[in-house]
């Protein structure tokens, strides 16, 4: 059990390992966990390496698979984690189709990073599955799909736990430009307005705690309420919302359960520290994972690049955990190579950030820049963050000279200069 | 003459064009022309929109077209631009090639933003063409070629002001990582060496401002000396060479000439607030033309989103124009669908900020985000940044029910959540 190890001074497996492995101070590392600020990622029925996220270690990428009920094709999602499985740090399976467990269980059998889910998903589509309206699922299923999905070995799980009756009810007089763009959120609105009662995973959240701590499993708190578009950004609902997951937070904390909280969403770039910061203060710096941010609403077909420009502010701002966004977001289930394309943008959020922080991060851009000042084109493609896209790139378009590129030719700074220099 | 008018309050046409169209004071606008706090682009020569830069204006961005020894195909150039007139706020024509003057006129011919040159690039060209080499050019010709660029009406050029002999052999001894990576300031490093002479730009830049003072041009001081890589953000090249243009600009603004300062380059994400500000407290505010900036070296093939994440962040910290980056940098010269994506790029980074500070802006995510709350396809791919891509990647994977889409089907949290709020 990380936490309460941590809690003591004792140095799990795991902890020992992302010590190492970040070059971390294994001290710094244990304080960390123990006070919450960073959780380990890994179940105890799950073989894979660990992952650390939170204060003092490097930011994460999140990358998103999974059926959806219009286009449900389980090998297609398999192809997408194979395109990303060695740049992402963790995966999330968000199927919602009747294939959904397929995917799960090969994702499982197959992945080496930490595998996350929402299991209401699930839940949701039994009830489809029994003929009935997903908003009829009992309370008991509810905790049983999430025991069933931590026993498997799913190593952090989305749960909205923050959305509670009263936020819900203020929304029908006070109507959001976007409403609830939360999947998982809504079916738990839906829930609560059809019975008239409040969020079991709210209520009972020290139930959730307990089959949470069975498993060493992390609890990613939801954020049902999130800004779907940048009017709705930091209103009373997304803060309404915060509110509740910080003071659950705490209550996790107290039963040795790892958590992180989740955040937006779409958001102006000029708010983006302060969002950071009022969750850091609010949580007691919580682990923070970001969907995005999206900076701007319009940016349809493009929002992988949308998303790295907020995902790389955010982490600088503090931000742990960068949930990636795909070229297709708010148009379509993406493709596998949309998934690729979102994946290294949000990749190059987070190394733009990590490498303003880690020697060994920084070393790689360094290498780099020493192997273009010295015109050594083999190191520079073999450094490239994608290496086979930037050969393609390079051969294309074959300059005359092989010291040199098509872009400046014979006219290379670098070139006419070091001859003057050393003249 | 836009900077001597505004200094006596007297608002030219250029100014009342601008001032109209972008909806800021008028009195304001003139008081940050009088000042150079901003600058308006247009050549007495070119009939174009004008197009102001600087403070309480929005940003703006630049594309870079040309051709070069190694690729040297106008009708490209001019498809480039063709892909981008309707995205980009100005455009430079950086040709290097024997074919250059055959793309400057073209452009100048059908562009109606304004646009930019390197005049020594055809300096360096007119050597070439007489079989000499380009350090053997004369002073006499640096300045014949800068009156010819400006007398055709070209409303902005480059010149490198700023770098100096003493900052040249200061290279010697303190090698750089990347030396140096602009192609015209290394003309004039290797200039400076092989004839053991000041840089003309510098030692006669009073000269230089009686030239662009005749067609009201704008000088946009080169950063010749701009890092090419991380390790080498912020040296004493770097901050030497802007020490150098803070002084000229000043003299130029006694002399009623325009000029913008451009900037790095390869800077790493938590310098790039301080470079920023640097620059507004040497120049006193004159407006920022920034490369990018990139924040890592090693985005080769990406460097498009790279320098949108730099650029947005230079936006919000008070940069006012920024240049795009094609995937292609570093690689090869780009390609036409390489320039749209890296305009595109550039462009969201730019809304991003524009969008937090006009409310003309903020309107169009706004009605982004009201239509995707009413499941308004129609309009979201209407508003969408590049509408046809929109569309074909919607298209692509239609869903079975039009209102929503294949991303969540039938689960639909905005469709669901409707149906519940308003039983």
């Amino acid at each position: 059990m990380q936490m309460e190890n941590a809690k003591k001074g004792i140095p799990t497996d795991e902890i020992l390992y992302i010590s190492k492995k970040e070059n971390v101070d294994l001290q710094n590392l244990l304080r960390k966990v123990a006070s919450g600020r960073a959780v380990i990622l890994k179940n105890l029925n799950h073989n894979i390496w660990p992952v650390g996220i939170g204060e003092g270690l490097r930011v994460k990428i999140n990358v998103n698979i999974g059926t959806s009920l219009d286009h449900d094709f389980p090998d297609e999602e398999i192809e997408k984690f194979r395109r990303i499985e060695s740049i992402a740090d963790t995966v999330m399976d968000l199927s919602t189709s009747f294939n959904l467990k397929n995917v799960r269980n090969e994702i499982m059998k197959i992945s080496k990073i930490p595998v996350g889910t929402v299991p209401i998903y699930e839940a949701g589509i039994k009830m489809l599955l029994e003929n009935k309206a997903i908003v009829e699922m009992d309370e008991d299923m509810i905790f049983k799909t999430i025991e069933e999905h931590l026993k498997e070995g799913i190593d952090f799980i989305t749960v909205h736990v923050g959305i509670t009756k009263e936020l819900v009810e203020r929304m029908k007089d006070r109507r959001r430009t976007v409403g609830i763009v939360s999947r998982g959120g809504t079916f738990l609105a839906s829930w609560m307005l059809y019975h008239n009662r409040e969020n079991p995973l709210f209520k009972d959240f020290e139930y959730l705690l307990d089959i949470a701590r069975e498993y060493d499993a992390v609890l990613s708190l939801g954020d049902a309420l999130r800004p779907g578009g940048l009017p709705d950004s930091g209103d009373e609902f997304q803060m309404g919302e915060l509110l509740n997951i910080a003071r659950l937070v705490k209550l996790a904390r107290e039963k040795n359960v790892q958590t992180m909280v989740e955040g937006p969403g779409h958001v102006p770039i000029d708010q983006i520290e302060t969002q950071i910061k009022i969750e850091k203060i609010l949580t007691d710096n919580a682990p923070f994972y970001v969907l995005g941010p999206l900076v701007m609403d319009i940016a349809s077909g493009y929002d992988h690049i949308n998303a790295a420009i907020g995902g790389a502010m955010a982490a600088l701002f503090g931000a742990d955990f960068l949930c990636y966004v795909t070229p297709a977001e708010h148009l379509a289930l993406p493709n596998p190579d949309e998934v690729y394309q979102g994946a290294l943008a949000m990749k190059i959020a987070a190394h733009a950030v990590n490498l303003t922080r880690f020697r060994e991060e920084y070393e790689i851009d360094k290498r780099m820049s020493e192997a273009r000042g010295k015109l050594d084109w083999t190191t520079q493609l073999n450094l490239s963050i994608d290496r086979e896209n930037a050969i393609k790139i390079r051969k294309s378009r074959y300059p005359k000279e092989e010291k040199v590129c098509t872009m400046c030719g014979d006219l290379c700074a670098i070139k006419m200069l070091e001859k003057y220099l050393s003249a």
